[in-house]
């Protein structure tokens, strides 16, 4: 057993020293290799990783690198593990942690800011000032699972306790991946204002975020609840999520259809998930006047945008990096409630060791994939041992 | 006397049945013609107009007709009378109205909303739905003299007492007329946050906004305040108002010089008052991550925007039209408190009979015009007559 | 047709000049009388009341006068009509009304706000300053229908469209009366935070406000919803509106079980609903720290409070009178969606005409009685005519 | 050198391995022992003290013992070191700290929140769900020096990073002192709204937090600020700190008289800091509608509270525990820009060997002490030897 001493561990699940992982090599490659197990320390956990979601993010740094080391000039990290959409079982304890039990079910937030920042002071931890300095000499404590730090397609990951949501029994590993997403489009409302209902949403994007938007917005009772996409199938799915109503924007106009469907009024808040772009123009066009829009994607380059009619239409304008604000807590509680079915998203399973495969799935969207979870079968094969 | 029985009059103020007032021509004419007077209805009264200062938004309307106008498709308003950064004397009192007697001096903020729709509702009465709709069948109650309704380049102009604010004293009209203008300023720091002291400001773009934007921040504890700008006498004027830097952007990369200002971490809020077609990405770049831009300016045309570069650092982004939020009674208690001395800006004085030469000063910037004021002889001789 | 020309009417609603009314005579008592029909002024309209619903604040006016009379001063006025919870449809449009069309089924909220004062300016109309100022002089245009000017046991009212919700066709008449009830609990949780899901409340009080407090929490996702009280045929209605536990506190200490049903941590809000004397003292222990305190009920004398208890656990306490902030349309939307069944709380029906044996049944909860509701059997026998 | 080796320190600043440190006795028993330095870990840093104010909570724990000591049932602690309001110099780094420099002067707040809890992550760390849980087994990584943790009647302290403030060089020891104490004031108004230009304000109780109160009322523009108290010669500094009335509630009955000043209105905000029985009541009576209080101080045992009145007048209370916010740095941030005289407050100065003189001073207010420092001259002869 390699657990330092102040480590909590139990016989129940017992530890090696090494474990499986993924780690980029050259761009675009992932080499399938054994690294340590590390040890988590105050306030942290190891957690066992029993299921992965695939993130277009994912194919971001599996193919470029990971932001951080890009913006911080770093060389291309060869060793580093990707994965940041991930649940598990908590497997082993840092000194001092109580909140959490060996055993227990656990889905992943991504940033555990540092604490220390003048954000992470705010409560605005996925904005902190310390984003990405967690190596050698400049540790403030900030982690980004997957981005910053080692993620999860491996066998296990140490996470801060702040990023862990615990999962009912009620949902599947599957279901839990998809927490993490739910939980930025519910970030997203919570920054537009959160009290949505009665008022009128629109998501522009039907990926998983504008999905699970139109799905989180209904359970806040937001009415209508509109979703604009280019491909009817993935708008039905939203219609079965919770829209009201679809826009697709291959047969129709959407600023015109929103404004009709509004009685002329325009919606009260926009969603961006679609990164297409114009669609901080559109989504301007379809809000009333004082109406908010988050943005929860973006274009790769710089696009026309019509700054007048943002300032004289009072419109306000939000990014978000990911969840936030605990709103992954939200969101595993209105999908403990039922209130949406997020496994409607989820359309393929690979086992861990087919995560080339399972990336291909994602990245090319084989067989209209849209989220594609990889499946740690060695852990399951230690529980089927072990019962 | 022309007032209707339900109005509260004074033989102090002797209120005629017509008046002297510049209406709209052709586009850039103005002609001093002679209007009936209007009367105060429920929760309004008849102000005498003592001062008023041009604004660069009183040019576009001369030049190109009031923006309700325009953006409801009505034809060019040839009859109508602009100006809204006025002060005077109350010299009638609707029905009803106790809030503000005859004699009083008050200064105006522009926007009455309709107080009936859900902006109204929420206290965002400057992003009102019924903006414009204050002509025959649609009046909706909703007033913004000079922009929908007459403004204050006449003797006489009527007023929703929630769009005056008590002039104190200690205050001359002159100065009083710049209420409206730090009011708008202090809005958009409302909207950033309004808890600024001990953190940092950048304010570009030293127009009238601007400059009392650098003055409302310090008054209210930012450190430190930094001004942009092109006209090293500008940004001097803003050295007395507050800043404690200025930056001369045609010398130095504001940019680059805003982050060695900050020890490379960058400011806490931007209030663009430029319009300048790259300040949006210019003012991303000075933020620290998490934070927030205040656009009080715009550039005419659409203009390329980095849309990653803001969600990947939770950028918020708000469009103020003028005033809101009651800022401007903030505003008012900071000047009475002598926080800052607004009559810098205040460069120049007109008779109104004057007011095309006072606004060719304004507009060709005359002798480095920065605020020019007309005043209403004709009052004052009545005053001095009446003494 | 009395009504005045600026009024729009329809043929399909004939308005006679008079109509039957409830007002008050001495302290108790309720004369049926007739009265003349008030015509609707600017952002007003005319509704037919078509059903009622009685509060326990009908039987305070009934029984000891208006509180803005008795706040006032002024003499009980016995001339009054009571009645706050009350739907209809809409018979006629003051001058320049198109947000609602004739015939159109609407439910009302109490607070019309002046739109003048300061708190109204910030949406806080239901704190409005000016209050019951809206007779003979000092008509502010403030309206509270029910408290300060005609209510809705009679057959026609005037309301603000401010105050109007459009009622669902979904939803009876009956349902609809509770909109209001709902609307002040969602207030309640509103000003708490409103972001409530996977937080955790209790609800103090199982009365209406109680009843539908606990059903509010639940659509909005918080985990567990407390329910307490001291009838176990109430608690059990809380249980299918939404609560996760219930405590009768005859049999448990509510504190207790509180702490216990959390795993010992407190809740994070309680919705204060039982005016019991003891009721913020254990409010405040049943919180952790940070926790906050929404009243909504009030015993009738001064009680002792630990204000040290609340000051070193940093508890807020914010008292709501009735609803605010438009939640009565986040509350229409909640019911229209039917996340929950209001109706569970409408245990009796009465013609208006035997409106006291109606009370009496509210007052003395006879049958176990909760929400009794008065119909308007005339304006039935107009739509049945009709047809 | 007892530091070890991931703790930066520099020669410049010598640290011996003892230091004197007052701790506590039996109760009310202060000893001027020897004990070890203790080392700064991840995130904090050294400090040695230079200057300490007395604060009544210091006068509590001598005599009492420490309020977690006593929330948790533990036994009166013996080897305690109170003290929270001091400042001083960093002299060393704990691992990865780059935020201060050695040499740095810089005061301090109280409390570093565990910065896991679901507080912290709201950003409200004073509120730290682990308080208190920082000994032996159950270290959550919170600290409030001087309550839960050694504070600064001695001459060294650690000090987590998130509880420093920089001291600018126009401030002296004595004055920097004072920071904590204004931060608290900021607090109780960011909590209270903050924006409160042109806002109407009275605090009740000219202590030390009251007196800097109104300070920091007058500073962010209310007006007016009114100061109630017994003792004319506290008013009288008031006055001079930013207070526009005062009032001595032996003479006057102070809700009446803040009525008469705001013209029959009342207030919109109360900070109270008297701590007397019926303050609740008389502040809520001094407010306007929707108006709120901050409690800041409180009776000893419960107390009569009219909970109705709060109730229907839709007042907001707030109770706070000291800073929060990073309120200290909007205070340091007005003393250092000279918006007020926070040294009208300190009246005495006394040698750290001499504290429990110190001490008898604030506790019987001899000489109308109002602040008491005490001064560590050992180090001021250390830099007197260096130099």
């Amino acid at each position: 057993m390699g657990m330092p001493d102040n480590v909590t561990t139990s016989r129940d699940y017992p530890i090696p020293d090494t474990m499986k992982a993924w780690v980029i090599g050259d761009p675009g490659e992932l080499i399938y290799g054994e690294k340590p197990i590390p040890a988590p320390k105050k306030a942290e956990v190891l957690v066992r990783i029993d299921a992965v979601a695939i993130c277009a993010t994912d194919l971001e740094i599996i193919y470029h690198g990971p932001p951080a080391m890009i913006e911080g000039g770093a060389p291309y990290n060869k060793n580093f593990t990707p994965g940041h959409e991930y649940m598990g079982t908590v497997v082993a304890l840092g000194p001092g942690v109580d909140e959490f039990a060996i055993g227990e079910r656990v889905t992943v937030e991504i940033h555990a800011g540092c604490g220390q920042c003048k954000r992470c002071r705010q409560g605005m931890y996925t904005s902190c000032h310390n984003y990405g300095k967690n190596y050698g000499d400049v540790d403030k404590g900030h982690r980004a699972n997957g981005f910053t730090t080692d993620g999860g397609f491996a066998e296990y990951a140490v996470n801060n306790i702040n990023t862990l949501v615990h999962v009912d029994d009620s949902m599947s590993d599957e279901e839990a991946t998809l927490v993490v997403t739910a939980g930025t489009s519910m970030y997203g409302l919570t920054e537009l204002g959160g009290l949505v209902a009665g008022e009128s949403v629109v998501v522009s994007g039907p990926g998983p975020i504008g999905l699970l938007g139109a799905a989180v917005a209904k359970a806040l009772g937001a009415q209508p609840v509109i979703l604009t996409g280019t491909r009817d199938n993935r708008l039905e799915i939203g219609k079965k999520l919770g829209a009201d109503h679809v826009i697709n924007i291959r047969n129709e106009d959407p600023v015109a259809k929103v404004r009709e469907l509004t009685g002329g009024k325009g919606v009260d808040y926009v969603v961006e998930c679609s990164g297409a772009p114009n669609a901080v123009n559109e989504a301007a066009q379809m809000l009333n006047r004082g109406g908010k829009i988050c943005l929860a994607a973006f274009p790769g380059d710089q696009v026309p945008i019509d700054v007048a009619y943002l300032v004289r239409n009072n419109i306000y304008l939000y990014g978000i990096r990911g969840e936030g604000k605990t709103a992954t807590h939200r969101a595993e509680a209105f999908m403990r409630q039922k209130r949406f079915d997020a496994r409607l998203i989820h359309t393929h399973t690979f086992d861990m060791a087919d995560l080339p495969e399972a990336i291909r799935y994602a990245k090319d969207r084989v067989e209209d994939a849209i989220k594609v979870v990889v499946r740690n079968r060695r852990a399951e094969q230690m529980i089927a041992a072990a019962e």
